[in-house]
């Protein structure tokens, strides 16, 4: 539990706290978010430790993360009355957590909500750090709020509810924290690969990374650009592949390949020794596959880095790492650069 | 200036700091939200004081205080690429103070915002206090977030725009914080009525009333509770007779006519005594003309006392006043002697 917010309660606990917090006078009603998939496959599990309640069914899928869906959350607390003493439930994935967190922030300016996140990317990513929201005119997270929720309850026991592809890809920021900020957990927690046994102690110690950066840097101001690595390279993979019909890949396995190259960079700066950089390498693709492109692409895929809401002008600020488990962010890097990283990466 | 929180300028530098401000580096895009009426009477009066900037122009009126207008505002920060330096200045009454703000709170988890109210209303109650928000399904202010603006700048020419009705209404709010916390001003600033040389002293220590109350109570939880004086009575009062075709008031009329229910129900109590009731009643008739309505609709004004939704069940908590400048809130009334308080208005 060494570094983790109270807040945050991980493992077999999670539900029974989650159920005594519930159960408290000053809560005057509770609404669970679910999307169409949480609804059959984790709610069964969440319902035993609820009160009363009222079910809030969102579609499923990225798509559906926008704000003609928060309406119909709102509309659903404004048509039960709900009050300043009501708590919303979000049980899901990054968009659940995010909607429904955004939802509850906004209404009647702010009522409390708890995070139940069911996806491995969810536990170890998006329900730390207070960020809330939906994506707007195909703009990600457009419009939100940064808003921490009343608590987080984790059971990894809803990771039995995910396919092998989505359980790797939140994988992916799980290696990432390690890398910028953990080298112990790097060198002890990787043996296992995704075949774990018990993922509360590796959800607990990627939590306890990811709240030390946000609570150090809650607006996002500099430290926090750590949690960038492997985002630069990766958003740019992910973008571009999302244009191409039927090649689009998840998130953490862009992110998997940018660290691939982000470590390629980090080297080819001195920053990063031969060996480590080939450790790095060796347990990225022990775990992930090789994402697929041609050399005649890595132009264009580098471009997109340029696109990203966190750069100004033609300089690209990214995060490299300075050894394992240290990283330093707003290092600059040319479009050429990223090109060149891709076809290291293509050609390994 | 004393007690005034550094952010709010009133006077006649407001614009020149206005100016100053945005003419920071800092500062990447400028945007400013005005409403029909404020673009084409008050915007003049600020285009001078603006670097390079985007006009943002919504319809007119709480009937466009939506998520539509909002998305209107949203859309043009995105299609403009505002970034997280942007700043959006909202120029307006309530509608624009609030709606811009809360489009600006939630634009990429919040950008910089600041409020040049052109209302009294505005300027003495809306611009402070961090509320934004908009209305949902009918009930007002349902989606919103607390947020304060980077700052206010209250320029009083603006009220030369407004007509006499509006500029009453709003000044209803200034009579309110004399009589909750402002003895003095009670005393000395009310001579005038509403032909006021000179607004800023008035617009100042209102303000700083209003400033001191949010700030000892930022989320609502007691001591703001103060401000609901006259809003009680008032509330039901402008719901009432909002639905009754052609009778509609303005918010301030509602109010005062509220104070003078509010000051009988005090007095009647023994918070107050007759010559305190009568000096308040006295000034309230001088400047307010009396709300029309008939003995037989009372009970039925009463009731809407209860659908506040700052109650719960059918105990109204009701802010009274304990002597002139001093107030009590979280004092039960009962809808029976709300329609007491509304037949001695009548009978007036």
């Amino acid at each position: 539990m060494n570094g983790l917010n109270n807040s945050v309660v991980i493992g077999g606990q999670a539900l029974p706290e989650l159920a005594e917090m519930l159960g408290q006078a000053a809560v005057s009603q509770v609404f669970v978010v679910v999307d169409t998939n949480t609804a059959r496959h984790c709610y069964p599990l969440l319902e035993p430790y609820l009160p009363k309640h009222k079910l809030v069914e969102i579609p499923v899928g990225e798509q559906y993360k926008t704000l003609a869906t928060c309406e119909l959350v709102w509309n659903e607390l404004t048509e039960s009355s709900a009050d300043r003493f009501a708590v919303v439930v979000n049980l899901g994935g990054g968009v659940v957590t995010d909607l429904g967190g955004f939802c509850a922030a906004t209404y009647k300016r702010g009522i409390r909500f708890v995070q139940v996140p069911t996806t491995l990317l969810a536990q170890v990513d998006a329900s730390v750090g207070g960020k809330t929201g939906v994506d707007f005119l195909g703009f990600k997270n457009q419009i939100g709020v940064f808003q921490e929720p009343a608590a987080v309850f984790i059971d990894p026991q809803f990771l039995a509810t995910l396919d092998a592809r989505q359980l790797k890809s939140g994988y992916a920021e799980v290696v990432k924290h390690w890398l910028i900020a953990d080298a112990q957990a790097f060198a002890t927690q990787r043996q296992e690969g995704v075949l774990v046994q018990d993922w509360a102690p590796i959800i607990r110690s990627s939590v306890a990374t990811k709240q030390q950066i946000v609570e150090a840097d809650p607006l996002e101001s500099g430290l926090r650009k750590m949690l960038n690595f492997g985002h630069t390279v990766g958003h740019a993979l992910e973008s571009y592949l999302l244009l191409q019909s039927g090649r689009e890949i998840l998130h953490g396995e862009a992110v998997a390949a940018g660290m691939v190259c982000e470590t390629w960079l980090s080297a080819q700066r001195g920053l990063l020794s031969a060996s480590e950089q080939e450790s790095i390498e060796t347990f990225l693709f022990s775990v992930f596959e090789k994402v697929q492109f041609v050399t005649l692409e890595t132009d264009a895929i580098a471009q997109f880095a340029l696109q990203d809401k966190k750069n100004s002008g033609s300089t690209i600020n990214c995060t490299l790492l300075d050894g394992i488990g240290r990283a330093v962010y707003d290092q600059p890097v040319t479009v050429a650069e990223i090109a060149e990283s891709l076809r290291y990466y293509h050609r390994l």
